[in-house]
């Protein structure tokens, strides 16, 4: 089958390699209706230390249920179904308090990973959730986004505690702060101030429920947002980027009190004690428990209430994965979907 | 009046200083019943970079009001009342939202500080709370402990959403850390491990509440957390100490979607973001908004459920505060009272 391989710095190619199959009784195997590039796959494809080449790219995935281990028993073949990028239990203490990003038992996805015809996934009865039905096409892009950036966004804004009475800004432009700003409103927040300097980003985060845009960074940034706040900063903010500049300005602009839900993996950031001592903020983060919003997700997507898919500008056969990558890292496009 | 000066490095000294007088129509000012040393005064007084000597010292007080300014209203002369060593004036947002150590139009105390005879204290109404009545000797102790180590013992366990069901980490045994003990049992913890290795103070943790003591450190004392806790680390940790590895040790023996709430002074701590993002612990901390607690911490004591003030187990007269300062500075004490 094909998939996609990383042999450098800005090298993607696709390549045959070997279809996957059922290793442990619990993994399922999904032939690919939809899966795309994610922000994060630009780290390694700008140049990261210490990586082994080839890399095997892509975590996003839906597709359908081709064949399950012998201890699979609530997934069945034919099922549509949307899992997240980290494969986990959904029953261990961990998972159950809400962070299956952490699961006990976690495991990895399959090595040939997500941008590619088939997929395995372990622990496929934790890990998947079936829609009602297959969906029409039109739907597509918006439960893949679930897969990952939905769910990354919408835990930015939970850790945030974005809801009503809140003033939320978002740092960070890209599809997960996008889909922040949906997440931050659905949640209930009345204002919603995006940060971000690129018009056609501008205009989506509008469409999402963005109250408010501000276009300055750095300490003009950080005034901006005090302006807007009676002086005292924001409630919420969300940090979708993952550097020290984007977490500084996402402190900075939190009051004393406040919440700070990061999901930018943190690239090179350092946090002085005494910053965060004297910020009073909270701060919450990390690899986003996706698999605990899915059901709810998938309901809002179904039921034709948010249409994250949006953040999908630009649409490609998996073939053309090269292009796609290119697109996300000249900022041409916000985010690429494939299609196997 | 008599006042605690501290000239450098071991050099603190009693001196005569002018009184203080009311300054603004804000103020008041108040006879100090009894004050103490508290483990951040050892900052300096071990050597801390930046100082400009000398440095008036003291920052924790009970006492009986003697004069308020004219626009001071709820506070009268003869109450005997207890402040946090933050003044604020408890209406603004932030006051409001519960964060009086961060108060909008937050002041400071009276530079004469308080391990003296008489201190001014800014922002009366908003800062000092009354007691029912003028209290008994006895009680001394515990009101004064909740100026200041009591409210920010409790704010570390709030932080840490010390709570039912949850099992409670405490590193530290300084009274900062002994005082979470209490507030974490008080909030229903069910399990309260206390980090210690000196026998009297482990003592008092468990008089305080605590179930279990570990003395490992390090990696070895993260591995030991682990084992009383099914592998998976506390829910809840207090930091009470303010050093890197106090934070690292906080951070390490938490699971994930746990909470960290950090109290000791954050001296050269640094968070690498990676070990933060990949910790998904929820992190908060900070000078403790200990007017927040004020009333209920008061209650608790005027109706003897608490007995905060076992922490003293050096008490001086205001005259001998060098003593007071080498006892706990050589750990021989762990926190020293004064009688001016």
């Amino acid at each position: 089958m094909r998939a996609t391989l990383m042999y450098g710095i800005g090298d993607v190619r696709i390549e045959n390699v070997p279809e996957p199959t059922i290793l442990k009784p619990t993994d399922a195997i999904l032939r690919l209706s939809a899966t795309c590039v994610c922000g994060s796959d630009l780290w390694p494809y700008r140049g990261l230390d210490g990586i082994s080449w080839p890399l095997a790219m892509g975590h996003e995935y839906v597709g359908i249920v081709e064949e399950v281990g012998s201890e699979v028993t609530t997934i069945k073949p034919g099922q549509f179904v949307i899992g997240s990028f980290m494969p986990s239990d959904n029953t261990c203490e961990i998972c159950q308090a809400g962070y299956p990003s952490s699961c006990v038992h976690g495991e990895e996805l399959g090595a040939e990973g997500a941008q590619a015809e088939l997929l395995r996934v372990p622990l496929a009865d934790g890990t998947l959730v079936a829609t009602p039905d297959v969906p029409t096409a039109d739907l597509i892009p918006s439960l893949l986004a679930a897969s990952d950036v939905l769910g990354t966004g919408w835990f930015g804004a939970v850790a945030a505690q974005a809801g009503p009475g809140k003033t939320v800004v978002v740092v960070g432009d890209g599809a997960v702060g996008l889909l922040g700003i949906l997440a931050a409103r659905q949640l209930g927040a009345d204002r919603v101030i995006a940060m971000s300097r690129h018009e056609p980003r501008q205009r989506l985060a509008r469409e999402f429920g963005a109250t408010d845009i501000v276009e300055e960074r750095g300490d003009a940034g950080v005034e901006r947002i005090k302006e807007l706040t009676d002086g005292l900063g924001a409630h919420s903010v969300i940090e979708a980027v993952g550097t020290h500049e984007s977490m500084m300005q996402a402190m900075r602009s939190t009051r004393p009190g406040g919440h700070v839900g990061f999901v930018g993996v943190a690239h090179g950031v350092q946090l002085a004690g005494m910053d965060l001592f004297f910020s009073q903020v909270h701060l919450h983060g990390g690899p986003a428990p996706v698999r605990r919003f899915l059901p709810e997700l998938i309901d809002l997507i179904w039921n034709r209430d948010i249409d994250p898919g949006k953040v999908f500008d630009l649409e490609l056969p998996l073939d053309q994965v090269g292009a796609g990558y290119r697109a996300m890292d000249q900022r041409v496009a916000i985010k690429t979907l494939l299609r196997p």
